[in-house]
């Protein structure tokens, strides 16, 4: 079955669970209307898909490839970018001053899960030229900014972000590349990048990387390390692509999934850049972006996992095997394969409105307290939201029994590719230990503001749904104790129970997107018995988890490394 | 890191935690000593990582294909075989008269295990070959097993199970493959069969398939079908390979993972075939396989998750990230790495337990109480060892970062290998449901009377071990009261918590076998830090699981198609 645009779904978490309405209401001359959302996602739901779902299959059998030096992307690749190109959706939350809508944040988040959803390998490359467009905006000189940002929002060009090398992942303070000033303002770059996706294209006419090097004499780790723009071709003075600069794709990882999305080894040899923000202080930059990149992740998690949730429903829906009582005669009558779609489903909803909270919060951030808010939703809402983007996709392959194993069922697919999104803008580890240290420094204040919140909301529900109301108050009481635990550690304590914790604080969560929801259609309809199961099979899992932050945190590390491996 | 075969623990497991000295008992006059134990073990295992480990990585990129109608394995595959067999291991537990070597069932568990962890694509062929020779011992005419058991038991011929066709996969009843009886004592075999493992193969001189077809006039359903043996190759009057049967390999599926193991859809086009057992029963005679070969998956599961550990902690100890307390200095000191290979290593231990407990009850089934312990096992320790199976690769990526994503890292591929094992030989939602009907029929007696053992070792370590003992102790109380509801409840009420309940059980049943192990070092040292680990990180799981169980049935299907569609 080809992918649906989940329009409607979008729409009411947006505008019901993520309280859309605060950011209308911050906009009042704006003509954010419920029929703009409407028409946003709309539009954008068409373009995914008509024009970027039909690459999902193709573009992962051909691959993207190199061919001498350069990147050549799948049949149809390019044809659907020049469609978003026309659309202006790459430009979707630019500033209007170059050439972009000027919408909010969380348009464009509702409108990357579709992209992901139809096409994830295709979608990646937006998202990174629109963190490009984020850190210009933020950082760049004036010059910089006139010379780039037209041709990027427009998406005559794109951007990649290169943070990565060998040594230097998750310590991106390991880093070595190196950038010499050569007395014109310009930098001599030099230096091996890895992992670097869309580090080519065929398809724009212009590169412009984004890369994290180091100065001579720069203090060592993360506070000396600034960020360089670093162009495939270097702008002539009418502002056009130039001459190549001394850059080059050395070869293209073989990889699990993502086949269509070239994930590119950089060479940089004395390539020329231009410094974007202060010296040694890239890394800060980088970080001004890190909230909107990793929700970029979650829904990418999302996005695949209500491709996978469609497709595993409709093969349910007609894989007739063995005897049933239900309605359909089909498969999705059986109990566990009920058991399965609607997990699969409630969690979508619960990541959903995680996400989409977060990205209202993001837009908020300049009135006060929700840059706290969009600080501590974006840990959760990346792991959560990439968590259940793998789990969707393998519980998608498990409802199709035999078929979901064999590849041109495109089940497994949806596996393979997923499987990065808990790896990379930050591996989901690092978000957990995100969430119980930066997110933490407050002594907890923000984390129990929002579970008060949750709370309250469990409280005005309890005479009307008692048995929801009152499986995520004392869930949510749950979640009061165990970051009471967590903040009364010290930071090496908190860590061996920081996957734990986060996880637990999303199951709550969930909970209070599934309540809010079933509030929403009065306590009775779809969205209401979608609430009931995730309580009564979802919500349970917290208490597991509230135990492991209970627990002695030497629990972990007295499992010695000897241990391991003997 | 080269596959290092698990000798020590699986001898440990064995001897100490399945109680194997019960077979030794069983068994006075026979040469079961622990030195033998060891001697399997260690001859197989230096098999497995000399021979079999290598084909891992190049098996999966050169893949079988089909040329000219008949299968080739990738290289090496043939001379592994060839090892194999002058080791007389195809036949380890085949009858003696028939030239195998008539060890104890759990000895070729343990050996699969070692083989699946080698390569998984490998290990596949001889399984189905002992399949093949576990029905012709119990159901085929003398005849039949003179001439076919000799060359099947030295695997100078290989075999291989017929079941599933495009209609019937779970639902085995609706074969439609026809056995025509031609008066001369054979039948001639018309239909299409798929997902055949192996159903070619040219390292062996002949392939025997065991086929479920229908005889004309046959009763509806399960209940007509029956057994017939297929062989590629006519056996001639001296019992050698003759003329070629009417059958074929149509074509090769394209899969996940696997891709050493050729999975074939089979056409049999009036081909010879002779009964196996009684007309009508064909059913029944998989079902006296049916332990073992789920078994066999379990062990699948299991050994490909020790390789994916191996290969992590390997990885972990060498890679170099960030700042660590601890005293390797690479990221095996981070908390959260540490967790993850700690869960990993804790998931197999409790895992092989229990496989290795069905595998010593499948060989004490002659005696009193023992089937039926083998029954209520097989359906666990299949489901949770392939979970884990899926688990544990997919954290073993995890924890490789970027590089997991990568193929030629190799972890990936024990994810996309792995993959299939909660599906094939009865999706896991099968063995959930087989749990909670078939093997609850009597009442929950053997579930409480295994559960009363759990809480007697519970007793008994509780002055020496308090904190393991009592946290078991809590946990098997839930798992009764679990089992209560679960028998209590009509049939079709058990099915929506099957799966809960079946992994709640997996937990507590994990529990018990880490308990044992700490006692057995005396409550001190490395296994009873993994103890710990256990029941502080991941027995706590149970709690939730319980309450799946506990939750009105009616919160899975009130989730209707049509709320699925929407």
């Amino acid at each position: 079955m080809a992918y649906q645009a989940p329009i409607a779904e979008i729409k009411f978490v947006l505008e019901t669970i993520a309280r859309f309405s605060l950011v209308r209401g911050a906009q009042p001359g704006s003509d954010l209307s419920e029929e703009t959302t409407e028409a946003v996602l709309t539009e954008a739901g068409r373009l995914c898909e008509e024009q970027i779902a039909p690459l999902q299959r193709s573009g992962d059998m051909q691959g993207a490839v190199l061919k001498n030096g350069r990147v050549r992307s799948p049949d149809g690749f390019a044809e659907a970018y020049s469609s978003l190109v026309e659309g202006g959706w790459i430009g979707i939350s630019a500033d209007e001053s170059f050439g972009g809508m000027g919408l909010p944040h969380a348009y464009q988040v509702g409108v990357h899960e579709m992209m992901a959803g139809a096409c994830l390998s295709f979608e990646v490359q937006p998202l990174l030229s629109q963190s490009a467009i984020d850190a210009i905006q933020a950082h760049a000189s004036e010059a910089i900014r006139q010379t780039y940002l037209p041709k990027l929002v427009s998406g005559v060009w794109s951007g990649t972000m290169n943070l990565t090398e060998p040594q230097a992942g998750s310590d991106v303070g390991a880093l070595r590349t190196k950038a010499e000033p050569q007395g014109n303002g310009t930098y001599k770059i030099t230096g091996q990048k890895i992992y670097i996706s869309w580090g080519d294209c065929d398809f724009t006419e212009n590169v412009c990387h984004l890369v994290l090097a180091r100065t001579p004499g720069a203090p060592e780790g993360t506070r000396g390390i600034s960020l360089f723009l670093v162009p495939r071709q270097i702008p002539d003075a009418d502002g056009r692509a130039g001459v190549a600069n001394d850059l080059r794709v050395q070869s293209l990882e073989h990889k699990l999934g993502l086949h269509a999305s070239p994930t590119c080894v950089m060479q940089y040899e004395g390539a020329t850049g231009w410094l974007i923000g202060e010296e040694n202080a890239g890394l800060a930059a980088m970080f001004t972006m890190m909230n909107r990149a990793r929700l970029g992740v979650a829904v990418q998690g999302i996005g695949t996992a209500e491709a996978a949730y469609q497709q595993a429903t409709h093969y349910a829906m007609d894989r007739v095997q063995g005897k049933t009582r239900g309605p359909t005669g089909s498969i999705v009558d059986h109990a566990d394969v009920r058991r399965m779609l609607a997990e699969m489903r409630a969690e979508i909803h619960a990541a959903r409105g995680i996400a989409l909270s977060c990205a209202v919060a993001i837009d908020l951030e300049a009135q006060p307290g929700w840059e706290a808010r969009a600080a501590l939703l974006t840990p959760i809402a990346k792991a959560f939201g990439t968590d259940i983007g793998v789990d969707v996709a393998s519980l998608g392959i498990q409802v199709h029994g035999g078929m979901g194993f064999v590849e041109e069922t495109g089940a497994a697919q949806y596996l393979r590719d997923a499987r990065v999104l808990t790896i990379y803008e930050g591996t989901n580890g690092i978000q957990a230990m995100d969430l119980v240290t930066r997110k933490m420094s407050d002594g907890g204040e923000e984390a129990f503001k929002l579970i008060d919140e949750i709370e309250q909301a469990a409280e005005d529900a309890r005479a009307a749904l008692p048995d929801l109301a009152n499986a995520l108050w004392s869930a949510a009481e749950g979640l009061r104790e165990a970051t009471e635990t967590i903040v009364a550690r010290s930071v090496s304590d908190r860590l061996p129970a920081s996957a734990a914790y986060l996880r637990a604080f999303a199951r709550v969560l969930g909970g209070h997107v599934h309540l809010l929801s079933a509030i929403a259609e009065g306590g009775e309809g779809p969205r209401t018995r979608l609430a009931r199961f995730y309580m009564a099979r979802l919500l349970p899992e917290s208490g597991g988890l509230f135990a492991q932050v209970a627990a002695d945190p030497s629990s972990v590390l007295d499992v010695t490394p000897d241990d391991l491996a003997a």
